[in-house]
């Protein structure tokens, strides 16, 4: 008999470990940071619990991982929709961005994206943009699982005025969470077309050095590769496997216009991919080739990227779009089944991240990220099958409870980490003053 | 001063009357089932109310306009996805209906429905099924508005074994529901490929004879197409055209193979089309030239199809990926704008089903359908733009009241129309049944 911290029993218990086990009443036990036990019964033959959580009519299942984001734009959530690009990035974004983003924005926008995250489920995200100790800060006050990258390229950042800056940045950030529970940092060079191939070789030697993920924005659309191979005059894959960018722990975000040669190149050199099927299609970015990716091996994850271009950190809807996009894009209604799309958000996201023997599954030893979706609702009624009605029918608030690293952050919907009202109060301040600067330059 | 039900203020107010006119706090009064004042202000100058709603951090629009769906299909939710259209039909679907629809089925499945469309803010759907006498009266029971038509096809169904019991059962509808408050009827033959000329040509004559409108799938995919006109000798449409459908009474759904000059044709003739943009993404149907239909001028508006194959009601879900699937399609994301999106669930969509004049817009003289969005939670924080939040970042549970023809059916997520949980542990029971069904029948 184990004493252990939390029982979670009662309801299906999706492991996501070895073919994605579902364990139709089982049981997940807890102690401290980590799981301890998982199986079917109700677990109260092998241990004591502190706790007992009641899953009845729930789903059980790992925390969904979001590969890809950029969580202080909840600040700029619906500011501007349904532009075209270069009105949308010149006109609104990026004037935006550079007379509003300040510590405090992206400290609030930040936390206001983990009560947004825990309250659909999301423990894990992979961010990228500027003042991410910020992000780190609020990430840390949510309880929240993270990766975060200060966004490296050539211009003046609010936060670093040169590259330079922006690579010492990093570098402190990768000492200071050198060994943190919850907060791991990735090095992120922003695309090929804000980067001089010097900054990109030094991002790459920062990230050898502390044996760090390497991610960057690639390939989002045709555009883009037309006009690098123009630029460089080879293409962009090529371009970074000659920079020794392609390996194991590098993570390229959109990869809308991988060839077939990228993606073989991809799944030889153990390459990643994060997959954001809504930010490409409100930005009309184009249909990324996933099933070819996963039919090669390349480890492709999900995300929602940011707020600006979604609007939403939803994972399980960008998991029922991400299976529907395929699906009409190829005129084939069984590529992408619900099985596949789970994993995605979950166990080969975890891989993707470079996260796997942490979290991603639940398994004894593995960290305790852990989420209980209430399926005792009417759009989740009858249940044939759960990876089904995790792919297409549910939604971020049928999420009830929220365990990250053994903590429990959210229960029965009641986020306990912190004071979710005062993040969006804060936030509200901060765009009265975005909208501000934006109408003063309106012609 | 006027004596009034109900005053609705202190949220923004979407009017959806000339121009998606926004009144930034304003109010709604309602007198029995109607709106008897709209406005800037609390309404408290004008009208003395025996109930006030606060709407502060709330957006109050007109409830959601479902074109398409077939209710009692929540009972097959999740039994069969990921597969080839022709397996899925063949051996989950069509044997899962003859062996379990039933009167009991169709009640408690479109109750459950029912149940889910109101939690997530539809007020009015448009249904096609069969024994649609109890999805008739599980509307009545949860006080939802409906178009209800049972379905017409050449082969028995489990409540008609000919076609001539579908056209008299359609007949004892339109006579019995010729005066009802919430409930109308549409004649509903299933398709061009599964109805003969004969059955078509009374369908219409029936349609006539009551003005009812007339209603049927309609080109879902290009194969579709190929083989009609292959067997017709002609184009569907003009086939259609032959038999005297194209009117403003005729409502095609899905459409997603309609040629440039069907396109004409129905803009000419005044014709609807319900777009069901998620069933046609997992069925993998191909994408309706929406913005093609629009720009003619048809009247297009928007729907969920059946819980077999979505497998959701969530109109706002539809919303955001109606806009997201023709920005991609198209490669342009300015096209398909929150604000026309947002009338196709709602002005248009009323006009597509021929409620114009009676829902889908907040004005005097409007019958009092009115549903109130929650906006004070972290993924509707900040608020620049009411309508980007409707189509890019809502959900159906932020969707806190619900009123229909002027009755409080949900007030702050509490059912009060019904029992839902009873519907829910009903149609748990059937799904057993099914389940038994379809195992008995395997290999």
């Amino acid at each position: 008999m184990k004493d252990v911290d939390i029982i979670i029993s009662g309801g299906a218990v999706l492991t996501l470990d070895s073919g994605n086990g579902l364990i139709e009443k089982g049981f997940v036990a807890v102690k401290g940071d980590t799981i301890v036990g998982v199986g079917s019964g109700n677990g109260q033959d092998c241990c004591r619990a502190a706790r007992l959580i009641d899953a009845s009519r729930s789903i059980v299942m790992p925390g969904l991982i979001n590969g890809h984001t950029h969580a202080a734009m909840t600040c700029f959530r619906g500011m501007a929709d349904d532009l075209k690009l270069e009105d949308w990035l010149n006109n609104y974004i990026f004037p935006a961005e550079a007379k509003n983003v300040n510590p405090e924005l992206v400290y609030w926008g930040s936390l206001l994206a983990c009560a947004e995250m825990i309250r659909s489920g999301t423990t894990t995200f992979c961010d990228m943009y500027i003042f991410e100790e910020e992000t780190a800060r609020a990430a840390r006050k949510a309880g929240m699982r993270c990766l975060i990258g200060e966004v490296l390229f050539d211009f003046p950042s609010p936060s670093c005025p040169t590259p330079e800056e922006g690579l010492s940045y990093t570098r402190r950030l990768l000492e200071q969470y050198d060994d943190d529970p919850l907060i791991s940092v990735i090095v992120e060079p922003h695309a090929l077309y804000t980067c001089s191939t010097e900054l990109l070789k030094q991002a790459r030697a920062l990230a050898d050095e502390f044996t760090a993920p390497l991610g960057i924005h690639l390939l989002e659309t045709a555009w883009e590769r037309k006009s690098l191979e123009e630029k460089l005059g080879i293409g962009a894959v090529g371009y970074l496997d000659n920079l020794g960018f392609l390996n194991e722990r590098f993570i390229a975000f959109h990869c809308v216009a991988l060839s077939d040669a990228d993606i073989r190149l991809f799944a030889e050199r153990g390459c990643s991919v994060i997959h954001n099927p809504e930010s490409n299609m409100k930005l009309a970015s184009g249909v990324a080739p996933v099933q070819e990716m996963i039919d090669q091996g390349v480890v492709v994850g999900l995300g929602t990227d940011g707020c600006a271009s979604n609007n939403n950190l939803d994972m399980l809807q960008e998991m029922d779009i991400a299976a529907k996009l395929q699906k009409v894009h190829r005129l084939d209604p069984a590529v992408m089944k619900a099985e596949r799309v789970v994993s995605m958000a979950t166990s080969v996201g975890s891989r993707a991240l470079g996260l796997n023997g942490f979290v991603g599954s639940l398994k004894e030893g593995m960290k305790a990220d852990i989420i209980i979706i209430d399926c005792n609702q009417p759009h989740l009624t009858p249940l044939y099958n759960p990876h089904s009605h995790l792919v297409y029918a549910a939604k971020g608030a049928d999420v009830k409870t929220v365990i990250i690293n053994g903590r429990i952050v959210m229960d029965n919907r009641l986020i306990l980490s912190f004071d979710e009202q005062e993040a969006m109060d804060r936030v509200r301040r901060i765009a009265l003053g975005v909208q501000k600067s934006l109408e003063r330059r309106a012609p």
